[in-house]
Order: structure tokens, then sequence, then C-alpha cells
């Protein structure tokens, strides 16, 4: 499925394989995992190619990581079973929040193949327990002094303090990563930040809820 | 631009930069670059990602260095002067003719990169002079015995020889590559192929002419 | 400098460089950068070294990252001049918060060299105002339900919440990044996470202040 | 063997293993791969090792591939049974057509591996139908539009047009590429330089049936 | 356990794992063989680490291949078992003769490892037999035309031979290694050399004899 | 060159390059460096490329460098000016001793790339200065108690101790390196294998000469 979050486009893909890589054999626990990346003019001056560089960057594999742990925070793997699966997030266009958008999207791929293998009857436990949480994130940052939602990618630059806020549809917290760029952040505006995601996550669960009717 | 033939979809880019690799410098001469990848997901059981491999495959090489080759057929490389261009061919979706797909739309890319480069007054030749001639591709093949256009995967999985050829705009070849995959194939079976590309490659200029008027 | 918490021993070294990389020349800033690795037997098992499997871990990546960014924010790049300094960290022996271990190591190595910076008037600005704020950081978790500062390895891996906190003197956060490592946590847990966190933090900021006296 | 054309000299061999790779077990198919290299100073100006860059080259990779295709036509798959073969051409000195010299030579060494395999009753099939048609190649071009065989290095370098084609002993075609490296070329021309390579092809053959007797 | 000779320090662990590597199960015997690596910043001036580069260096390579060898020496595989130990020799600081400094360390992590293994009833031998020899390894140079005994990285630098012994603890030589690093060096001088390095090798066999007391 | 000893075939080549690497311009001193590598079929079993496996092994690191080191000891650096040499030396048929081959056949190459340096009146001192010492090389080694020179591969294989030895044309060393395979060895057997080394390459050293003159 394509997600566009504003001038942010994301592919976000859900592959099933049976089984569990090897040091998972045997548990009857599933596995889900993510790849994320960027096409090399997604962003307006053109980045090399990790394939061609021979190395996954740093950045990459960190999201990456972020993505897969945030998934698996929506699923019970040992009602999934033991089958994988990876979800391919492909960044087309970027303009802020990629790794939030991929995020999103992601949940909504992983929802469709967990379907697909209810049909298949390839589950372990109940279909409907197997997501057992829905999961969405975004981004927020504070703009010259002031908390806001959905940077854009010259918001992100100018941003003094970037977070990145992943929910569950009940309103729990899955992940919260906030970083000083260009300064420090006092109590009272992670505060404010916390507060402009958790209701911007809202907003997203209902938007995935729809998606998935 | 999004190339579409069938079912497969190529996301095509052309991206300027300033000034030529060391080896071309002080030449007076421009260079055009290609690369070609495939999304994960864009065949209907998920690859590995090359970055992760840490290495770019020798069919992915292979298909770079043709789509490379092809375009700078189509461009003077005096007139064009010391700028350099890579032209991105990302597979979304695959099914059949992915690189002559990525050639196709890639001419059309390279020529509105280099009315950029006209419009900044950045060339060194005249405008009209840069993009010399079009050039087009189309895979061509031969199934139970008969001269086919255009295979989707299922036809070039079947196919006894397999053949891509590029073409000017005027009809002229930039490239004919025939493959015996399961078989070998004779004189006669070769100029039917041929007559097919040229006619379907002569298809193609027209519609790149549209798109670009 | 060798740093101890618990079982935990990070060894803290940073290396001065007269001059910054290419893309920040001219820049008339400075650069920190960090790199943190693990000996192959600092854990109980023995893990592979990366030199030899030939490609840097995710994890080894993002906790580079995150001690880079951390010591960024205590130091004055204009101040610092067009000098780098790169802060290794190397865990000799793990058990549990190596990454918070090393960035409250790092600050005081890190402040060493600019010492060693100003004896020999190499700095760009006044010494005193290179350093500008100091920064150390801590694990909290919650385990059964509870939040609990320096979680040692057995901690950490029963935490159902993992947070690393890093802070400045003045008690601003620099960073913070918890993770639901097996469910997901409440707005209150997080306020009771953050206060333990800010407590530790001062109680280190007091040390390193010990320490550089 | 050591195959010689001009200044050329290819050092083709064949390694069998028993057994196939673990994708193809169980199918009753042999394999039959091909390595193509160059030493560093196979050229009048020393290239760097491949080994010594820790990766294969687009070229390198290109033409192993084209020569495993084109040995696998010769050979009955099937009648191997389940051994594997690789084919090494290394490539002492270079002086133009050394893909071709490969194949042509490397057809003589697979054809003894596959004696040994029947002399020591390893055949899955009669000894006679593994080896079903011999296959050798030669490279023409276009310089100063003539047609041309057998281009050396320096002919290569001027030639208009470059084409390899890979022929069976009875005058099929196995591989056909051509490329118009400094131009594009016309249908007459494409005609007078297949003519050209089928005629060089079967003296190859005859040769090659000598050099087995 | 952590070996200090002069200014060098290095760190050494004997990791056992059951089983031994594919291509030696069914043996009967065991495997020993080590890594050596040096922190980036256990020399005065911070090397760059292996694992960014991707690439383990020729240095590093001929050590650790020289520790593996030198231990093999000491112990009797067969009475190991099917066991394998690996042993790590980081060097934390640097100051000449780290090598050998590594060898005489690995010996008491190796016994030490093999007592564990004994212990355990793991051995296939009795436990006397397997460290059938110790092992032990000094580095000796000629300066000003002067042999010497355990050179510092200055005199390392100035010396115009440099060799490495390794000697077991009845004074038998297991390798030596010497070099004109800047010259070339006679007979007698060579042996000289020899007879300084057994007398070093000596003492420090007795050493290590205290040292598992 | 080719140099031929009992089965072992090596092709050793010397390029020339006028001027010297980075870190060593301006010193006034040239460089001279080695590169050894197997074909994958100069042994019997065939081995993989280290250009395919992506990374060169410890055993070839290691020999370059024993190579690079020892022919380094033949020349005046000084005199040579700032000029840059590679040795490639690569087995084509191996049958034991190949790396002492290829120091005695790169000797020869590296005198030719010095005369043709003369010819071109690009050296920096007088030509009889530069190449101001032969080198030679021979493998001895110990097979049941018995000290042989010139160990082929079943030799090798079978002996106790292995040596390898590099000498000057004068009788002086510039490398020993011996190595107890299968056990130790004793004072008066590493005297013994020291005498046939001198032996052995005085009379390389004399046919050396032969084929220069």
């Amino acid at each position: 499925m394509l997600v566009e979050f504003g001038g942010t486009r994301v592919l976000c893909t859900a592959s099933v394989t049976e089984g569990v890589p090897r040091w998972r054999k045997g548990s009857g626990l599933g596995w889900v995992t993510a790849e994320y990346a960027m096409l090399p003019r997604a962003t307006n001056t053109r980045s090399d190619r990790e394939s061609v560089k021979g190395r996954v960057g740093g950045r990459t594999h960190e999201i990456s990581r972020l993505i897969g742990r945030s998934l698996r925070a929506s699923i019970d793997l040992k009602a999934l079973g033991e089958n994988s699966i990876v979800l391919d997030c492909d960044v087309l266009q970027a303009d802020g929040g990629t790794r939030t958008a991929a995020i999103t999207g992601a949940y909504v791929a992983l929802h469709d193949a967990v379907g697909w293998l209810a049909a298949r009857k390839s589950l372990a436990g109940k279909p409907e327990k197997v997501m057992h949480r829905s999961v969405a994130a975004v981004s927020v940052g504070v703009i010259a002094g002031e908390a806001r939602l959905d940077l854009c990618y010259e918001e992100d630059v100018a941003a003094e303090v970037d977070m990145n806020v992943v929910c569950t549809g009940a309103g729990d917290f899955v992940e919260v990563q906030g970083t000083g760029e260009a300064g420090v952040f006092a109590r009272d505006q992670l505060d404010a930040l916390l507060d402009l995601a958790v209701a911007g996550c809202a907003e997203l669960a209902e938007a995935q809820r729809k998606a998935l009717a």
C-alpha cells in the first residue's frame, strides 16, 4: 500500500513466509521484521544507493529497527505461529516524517497479511487475537519555541527539538524518541509535545480503522 | 516519471550535477550513467535487498550498464558540456520487460533534464543538438515457435528465445541482445524477431514524441 | 578513562585531530563524533567481531550515533573551532547500561581533550565557553510494574519498558528514548521514569564535576 | 587448456564436483557455471585486482554470465545428472576478444570434463548425449564502415559497432550481442556482421573438433 | 586475563563452544583459533577501526594466524575432543611486542579453559595430557648492532632486525620469524638473537607456571 | 616472467607508475609493493576466488606482505626516486614453494623494471646503485627427521617443520620464517635447515645472474 502524508510517499508491503529464522525454530512464536529504504531521488538532492556503497547506513538501520519493534508491539507472535512477515517500507518521495509514515502504513500492510494467513488457516491462534493492538506514529517538534505536529522537511531542519512517538489505538506509548537537535528541552516542553503526539496518533488510528474496514 | 507497460511499473528520474567525474575533467565532454534496481517486492516472491546483501548482483550491473550505454547513444556529450546526469530506474512492479521499459522511460527523463539545463543556459552546445536521437526499447521472444512482442513475466519464462532491442527514432539499432534461453535460434527466426522489434520501437518513439510535446 | 557502573566497564578515549572532514571545511565549526564497540567477550556468551563479519551492526551504529549526538549537545562547535574529536567507547565488560555509561564517561574524556586543546591555544573561542553544558545519561525501566534506575543485564532483559535518558547538568533533556520492549506504557509510567532519570543524571553530573576537579 | 587468438591468451579449466547447489537438489539436473577474470597485468596498463577492491565489477559479472549461459547451451543437463562443473576462464594476456576466446576454449575444457565423468561412469545419460552441441564464439565489428572479424584491442577501441556472436557447430545462434559503441547501425550492417560471424564460428567449430580428436 | 609487559597491555580471553566447525566434524579432534585486534587508541595516534573499514587488515590477519598456530602447538587436539576454543587477544595499550605478549597470555587463558572443560568432564583424553606443552613468546631485535630483548615501540621502530620467537617450556622452537626491517643480518647475529630469545622464553615459562599454580 | 620450480609455475610482472602513494609524497623515496594470488585451479582441488568471496584471505595477505618486504630489501628506495613499482605474482600451478618461487621471480621482474626506468632516465640515483642486493628464497623442511630443500606439495603437507628463508646474493638473511607445523624443533635442527637454505639461495642467485645477463 502507498501511504501519503503531505509531500511524503512511502510504499509499504508485507511479505509472508512459512517458518521462522533458524534461531527461533521450535519456539512456537512467529517473527516480524522491517526494512526501510529511500529511493536515491526521494529527496531533492540525489543520494547514493546503499547497494552501490555496499553497506546499509546507520540511519537506515536505526529506522528499520524502530519500525520492526513498533510493529511487533501490535501483534501476538504466539497467535501468529511460526510464520515470518517482512515489512518493506520504501520511500518514493520524502518530505519529513518518513519513519512515522512508514510505521503507520506498515500496520495496515501487516493487518492485511494476517488476514491472508487467516484465510489460509495458517495462524496458530484465533485470527482476531493476532493483531491485538493497532499502532500509529507521528513526528512532533518545537519550532521557534512552539510545539508542532507533522513537520515537513523544512520545518524538521529548523526544529530545536524533534520527537517521534508511536502509540497504540488505546493511547498507550510503544516508543518515544526525542532529541534536542539544536539545543535541549525542558520538562514542560516535553509534556506539550507528548500531548500533541497522542492526539495526532488517535486521528491516525481512526484513519487506519476506516482503511481496513 | 512513472512508466507503465502492462503489469510493469518503473520510476525513471534524471539527476543533474555540474561537473564530471575526475577521469573526465577537462575533456569538454559530459557524462550520462544509469542505475537500475528492483524493490524487494516488485516481483511476486520477495527478493533480498542488494543493500542488505552488501553487493550489487550481476543481473543488476548488467542492466544498469545497458541502460547507460543506450541513453548515451541519444545524447551528444560534447554539446552537453561538462555536466553529469544520473538516470535512476527503480522497478516498483515487475511483469516482464523491465529493462526495456526503463530505457524507454529514461529517455523522456533525460530529455526533461536537458531541457532544464537549457533553461539555465548550462549546455555547451545548442539545446536542439544535445538530444540528437531518440531511443526506445522492446523485448521480443519466440514462444511455441512464434515471434512475439512485449513478453509478460509468464511468457518470458516460457520463451525459447529472448531478445532485447534498442532502436533510435530513425529505426537504426543501438543494441541487440538475443539469447537462446531454452535452445538455439536460426537466422530466419532472428530476422522475424528483429522485424517485430523495429516496428515496436517505432510505436514507442511516437509515444515519446507525444509525451514530450 | 575507564568508567565502571556495577558490572559494566567502558573504556572512553578522546582523540583530537586538527581540521575537520571535507564537507565541513571553511565553516569555522568543529566536529565531534563517537564510535561504540563491544569486545567479543564483554558479554557472557562470545559474540562475533564486527571486523570479521565485515560490517558494523545496526545496534552498534545506533548507539554510536546516540553518543555522538549527546556529546555534541555539550560543546559549542563554533568555540571549538575547526578541530575534530573522535570519542571511542569500547565496552570491556557489559552488564546493562553500556550506552549510558559510555555517554557519561565520554563527557569526561571530551572535557579533558578540550583542556588539552586550550593548553595548546588551539581553540577558536574562550576555553570556558567551549564545554557549555555537562551531559550524563542513565537507563531506567519498569520491572514488575515498578520504575527502577540503572538496570543490570538480567533486569534489562526482564524489563517491560526500557528507557535511556540523557540530561544536562542543569536538568534539561538532551535525548529521551523509551521502548515498550514487552508491552506498552501509559503516561503516568512515563512520568515516573522521567522523574527517576532526572534525579539519577543529577547525581552523575555531580560525580563528573568531582572527577574533573 | 590455454587458448590463444592473436595476442589474447586465456587459461580455461573445468572443475567437477559431485552434487549440485542446494536450490537444484533432487531435480535430476546438473549445473554448469563460469567465472571470468583478468590478471591485473593482462592489459598494457595494470588494473586493480577485484579481490583487493572487494567486489567483482559489472563487466566481469556480465562476461561470466555470458560464458555460463553459452556453455549451458552445449550440454544436456539431464544427461549430465546431478554433477556441477565450474568453468574458470582467466585472461593472462588481453588483446581483444577475450570473452569469445573464453567461450571457445571453455567448450573444449567442458568436453574433457564430461569425458572424465564418463570414464568414471558418473553421468546420468549416455556419454554421447551429454555434449549435444558444440559452441564457439567470435567478435565482429564495423571499422571505418567495414565489417571485420576478430578485432584486436586497437581495432576494438576504434570500432563503431561491436558484436559478439555465439554459434553452435550446426550454425544456429546461441547468443547475439551487438552494441553501437560510437554510433548506431542499420539493418544491412547487422546482416553483414552476422554473415561474417557465422563463417568465423564454423571455422572455430572445425578447430574444436580437431583439438578434441 | 590482562597481560602487561612494560607499556603493553593485552586482554586475553578463551571462549569454549561444544562441537567443532563443520569441516572438522567426526574427526574426533578439537579446534583452537585466535583473533587479535587493537583498540583504535591503543597506540599514540588513533587508527581507524577495522569494523568501520569493513575488512580485517593484513597485519591483523597475520598475527591472529600466528597466535592460533602457536597455541595449537601447546595442546593435544585429540585429547581435547570435539570442542572449540577461541582465544581473543585485544590490545588495550600498545608499546611494542603485542603479538608475543598475546601468545604468552593466551597460553594461560587456554590452560584455564581446559581446566574448566576438565571440571565439566568434557574432555576426550585425560586432563593432564591435553595441555602437553607450555608456550611463551618474546620479541628480540638488533639495535645499533647489538642484540636486545623485549623491544618497546621506539626501539622496535629503530631496530635493524626484528625477530619474534615462540618457544616451549622445554626450550624447543615453535615458531621463528626474523625480518631485516632496515637491512639484512648475518648468521652470527641470528645466533645471538636466538640465544637471547630462548633465555627470555624460559623466564616467561616460569612466570606462567607461577600464574597457573 | 614465468618462474617454474618443479610443478610450481608463477607469473611475475612488475608495473611501474610515476609518483608514489599520497603518504609518501615529497619524501624523495620510491615504493615497492607486491600482490600474490592463486588462480582457482592452481591446486588440485578448486578453491573459491577471493574476488567472489569479497575479501582477500589471511594467507594471501601474509604472503603478499612477505614478498613486498623481501623485495624492498633488494632496492635502494632513495636511488629509485619517487616511482612506484607493483609486483604481481600470480600462481598458475601450485606444487609447494609458491611464495619462495614468487620472491625469486619477482626479483628478476623488478630488475627489468628498474632497467626500463634507467633507459627512460627516470631514476633519482645512478642505475647501478638502485638494485643494491639480489634476493632469492627457498623453502626447507624436516621430513621424517631429515632436513630437505624445496618441498613439493606432498612433502610440504608431511613436513614436521616448514621454513621459508630469503637470502641476499652475498649470503645474508633478509627473512627467516620457521614453523613447527606438526611439532616443535630443536636448535640443531634449525641450524641444519639454515645451512641448507643458504646453499639453496646461493644457487638461485647464480641462476638469477644468468637470467639477467
